[in-house]
């Protein structure tokens, strides 16, 4: 009962917090993250790829959504029976259908924006308000972050599925695996490496043996076998509502179109034909997929078992345990991660750009030392690991939160191209517009039926964050805007000018330091006030008598605190000087000393008091704060 | 598995946290430990005690451990088989004897010390090396801190015993109490208040309704009953090792003797002899109960159970689940949990006093706001927290670790003691003189046997903890030593010295904010340089050229960074202007902005570079930094 009290994630969090303690942190920065790197080696990085090769890079996303869209589709019909097992046919068929009319639409993206540009930019020139771009933001980063979280897990799944003696530790798993993506991006292996082409395609290739072997099989055996379940039948219980919520469920394989148009600069010359024929061969491909995949697990009845994946139950029963079994279980977790790993490009780039038009956090434009935007890499790989903790590393929960977004960001982005066609017109723009308005009827048809259907199971969660997503980004817009009109200075008229200053040395004894800071303040400024505060008339009266010892460098004033506190009394003095000036003076300057031991451990022996009076002063006051550090020797 | 996947106690940090950070900490802290008292209400906190109401408040400590002492020796013997349980009577025999021996020990440490000195002050004034009294202070921190785990621990086990219902929660009850007790003792309710004495009465009177039914019990039905053990018989793998387990493990029933004499001056006069008689009884009635208590668990053929403590299920026999075993319960936790709360005022006044001796953290020294050593509070209540949740909160597993410190420092205290005599004579010097030799030899002895049989199960961790604490005791005394003669300076010869200076104004545009910095500069120095770091050409032209624009209030000298860095751009240039100055300047004083936002969540709009600037150069050099606020209104 007892014997797992700390989740074994926050013991690797303490074992790196007490390395970042002992070691220095530029060091394991370096063997972490690597080498620095100048701006300029950004555009040196990106190769033009040919397109057959672009495609296994770029189809990692949508293409593993295979492995559980499927499976999440009939986990929804589990409480009806074995008996409509048949429904995943039907629910795959509309599924396809619509990733064909997504396929098309993006096309139409691709000729639009030959750029690149993903929803939110197409939002963002297409509509004057910047609602709707933001919406298609939110509705898009939110979904990169459930796309990390289901990726990962369903990886772990797979493992899961052949290793059951790995599961009690799924979800420390998934963490570590994010927390290993986050470690590879901010190295800056890019998207595009052409290493990822690999073993997307060795997915690819194991799934058409594995539907070819199905249908190898049903030659043998009969398309109809006997522990095909009966079709068509309708139990009583069976409503629109379930079947719509498995279509939706099903539907979050279709997450990751948008991945090809966002990177249509990266293809070799013509990039739009390349990207269009790798668009045309993914959908097909995820369609022939999806179907054969679909249809073989109808055959073979495979029943929905938490613990083992459907795509392992089906590998088993033609395969066995065997070397082609392990193939597929690698290849499959290996392209999840991949797919996470996309996304580590996707979000921060977009972050990014909605950060460099003032909505988000402007740090998030900050490229780091291998010049990814390490922060909006590191705030993904924040939600995604807490989402994982949630839900503990369980697909399933996860999947109601998902696809929603997608959809969400799909409509925006096709009524934008529809009103862009509309203006910008150009050949066939008709049957362009056409295509897009269909679209976009579509995509918010289907994202109602996501949020009806999926309310309660989770979809309520995103339909609470989006807004306020929409909401907070304007505020950060707001905010932006009023401290750059706060801090324009008209530079003809508006020039530095020298101001009367009273220096404030606080001082707790005579010694060196004190030397050290009177020193400083005296080398600066004509009026220097040297303040000590005593807690008892003991302590005052002998540094009264010190001073005068020390020939009074500068004048002393004493505070007694009965409270034992140095800021309230500080604070008050501020004030009586404030006053006494004859209101506000220029400028009040606080001059504290500040030990620097010379070991970590030192630390703990000196108070750092100038820290807390500092941080308060700031917070409260309009003082300037100078510390003049001491550096310990011993 | 999955369902607790947090510790409840983290959830609880995480809801203080974002209280805090919502909350005025101001407010919070004056509504958990009340307003700030002055340093002379200190001295009128104490009330001088009549020595029958000073013994229930003091003896918590002591007479409260009768509710485990007994069972951890007998858990002991658990696996020999029930027919050694009549064991416990010579044990606790034994016990009980070692109780006396200890109680005329410290009434001879009450004559010494009329004014309160526990083992470390009896240390520190009969030895001339620090060694010994860094060991007694050791000894004492490290079982005030096991105190509190096991009190704490013993009291919720008491619960647990009559609400099994509970049982999961036993470590995060434990530690709930821990920090109430923290809370409770940061607000000042001091040990001595009498409020404390009466659930102790209860408790003692508890105890001897206890005893005294189970003598009516006895006279009714025989001293040997149908389920009391054979005595006498000897199992061939009961060995002296078994033997001295156990009665070390019983031994655990005798901290907390030390409490009447640390606390004679609260005594009502005279108070000599008001803590002579309070130790006397409380000896008596401690003696009785530990016997009686222990007679009874024989009788009756009380067995070891982990979830229902042998005082439960004694109370139980007697008297049912009715209202009295309720208040035997009820009051049980009281004790323990006063027990407990005694150490907060122990632990913090031994922290202060070896601090103030210079071996430990000054910080300990310092008042909180209701006249408490908080910090000492703090260090306890966290380190007694960590120890429940490393071991659940099971009181049989802590036990090993205790009561070795205790007699560690009863020996160097008893021996502290005998030198006195034989220094400072007087009065019977020589009785006085060997009744603590030989109270010496056998706390020794006792020491010795824990060491040795405990090894395995714990006392290591004792064994290790102890002398490292000394050796960084003695570390600290250094560092401040060294400190001290590298502060000191000659009030004669050494006064403060104008030097030359050079300011650097780090800018990142021409903004108000950079206005105000220049001209604070300005306002200062002669010598003042503007610098401004780019981390490209086109970044760097525009700024040139907006600074001729703006008349070049001062120099400005421009830097191209490729690795989008500002600290190392920075520190180099710094360094140059070292070498420049012809070898080191006096002072090189570095001047940032720093945005104050309004409200809180706008801290994560704005960049806290300067604070990482700040940082850096402090630790790595020699560097004045003044911090020019600027107060965002928006």
């Amino acid at each position: 009962m007892h014997s797992s009290w700390i989740h074994p994630v926050l013991y690797v969090l303490a074992v790196i917090m007490i390395l970042f303690a002992f070691i220095n942190f530029e060091h394991v920065k370096k063997f972490l993250i690597g080498r620095p790197m100048r701006t300029k080696e950004l555009h040196a990085k990106h190769n033009k790829l040919f397109w057959l090769i672009a495609l296994p890079i770029l189809s990692a996303d949508l293409y593993s959504s295979v492995a559980y869209g499927p499976e999440a589709g009939v986990t929804e019909l589990v409480s009806l029976g074995p008996s409509v097992k048949w429904i995943i046919l039907p629910i795959t068929a509309a599924t396809v259908i619509l990733l064909g009319m997504l396929i098309v639409s993006y096309i139409m993206g691709v000729l639009a924006y030959p750029n690149g540009g993903g929803g939110y930019t197409i939002a963002r020139e297409n509509f004057k308000k910047p609602w709707m771009s933001l919406i298609a933001a939110s509705a898009l980063l939110i979904d990169y972050v459930l796309t990390v979280a289901v990726s990962v897990s369903a990886g772990i799944q797979a493992i899961v599925s052949a290793y059951p003696i790995v599961g009690h530790y799924q979800t420390s798993l998934s963490v570590f695996c994010v927390i290993f993506i986050l470690i590879v991006n901010l190295r800056g292996l890019s998207e595009s490496a052409t290493i990822f082409a690999w073993p997307n395609f060795l997915f690819i290739i194991c799934m058409i043996i594995l539907i070819i072997a199905g249908f190898n099989d049903e030659f043998q055996h009969g398309f109809i076998q006997s522990m095909t379940p009966p079709l068509g039948t309708v139990p009583t219980n069976l409503t629109i509502l379930i079947i719509l919520k498995a279509f939706s469920s099903a539907c979050s394989a279709l997450t990751g179109i948008e991945t090809i148009s966002n990177a249509v600069p990266i293809f070799r010359d013509p990039p739009v034909k390349g990207a269009i024929k790798a668009y045309i061969t993914m959908g097909l491909l995820t369609g022939v997929t999806l179907i054969g995949f679909a249809y073989h697990l109808y055959v073979k009845g495979i029943p929905v078992d938490p613990n083992n994946t459907m795509l392992s139950q089906l590998a088993t029963v033609y395969f066995g345990h065997g070397l082609f079994y392990q193939i597929i279980t690698w290849s499959t977790f290996i392209i999840l991660i991949i797919a996470a790993n996309s996304t580590f490009t996707g979000f921060p780039q977009l972050t990014a750009l909605v950060a460099a038009d003032g909505f988000l956090p402007r740090s998030l434009m900050i490229r780091g030392d291998r010049l990814g935007y390490s922060n909006g890499m590191i705030v993904l790989a924040a939600l995604s690991a807490l989402l994982i903790l949630a839900f503990h590393a369980q697909t399933n929960a996860l999947i109601p939160l998902f696809a929603i977004g997608v959809f969400a960001a799909f409509t925006v982005a096709q009524i934008g191209l529809t009103r862009r066609w509309l203006k910008v017109k150009g050949s066939l723009w008709q049957l362009k517009a056409l295509i897009n308005a269909i679209g976009a009827v579509i995509t918010a048809l289907v994202c109602v039926v996501f949020a009806i259907t999926k309310f309660k199971d989770g979809a309520w969660v995103v339909l609470i964050a989006l807004p306020l997503i929409v909401f907070a980004a304007m505020a950060v817009r707001k905010h932006y805007d009023r401290i750059a009109d706060e801090l324009r200075i008209d530079l003809k008229t508006m020039h530095p000018q020298k101001h009367r200053m009273l220096s404030v040395v606080l001082i707790s004894g005579i010694h060196r330091v004190v030397l050290n800071s009177i020193s400083f303040a005296q080398s600066m400024h004509e009026e220097v006030i040297a303040l000590y505060i005593g807690f008892d008339d003991e302590s005052i009266e002998k540094m009264k008598m010190k001073w005068e010892e020390w020939d009074s460098p500068c004048p002393l004033i004493t505070i007694k605190n009965e409270y034992r506190s140095l800021l309230q009394p500080l604070s008050s003095f501020i004030n009586i000087v404030e006053v006494a000036e004859g209101g506000k003076p220029d400028h009040i300057h606080l001059i504290l000393a500040q030990f620097i031991p010379n070991k970590w451990w030192q630390y703990a022996l000196h108070n750092q008091t100038s820290l807390l009076i500092r941080a308060w002063f700031f917070k409260n006051k309009d003082v300037i704060v100078t510390t003049v550090p001491y550096h310990l020797h011993n």
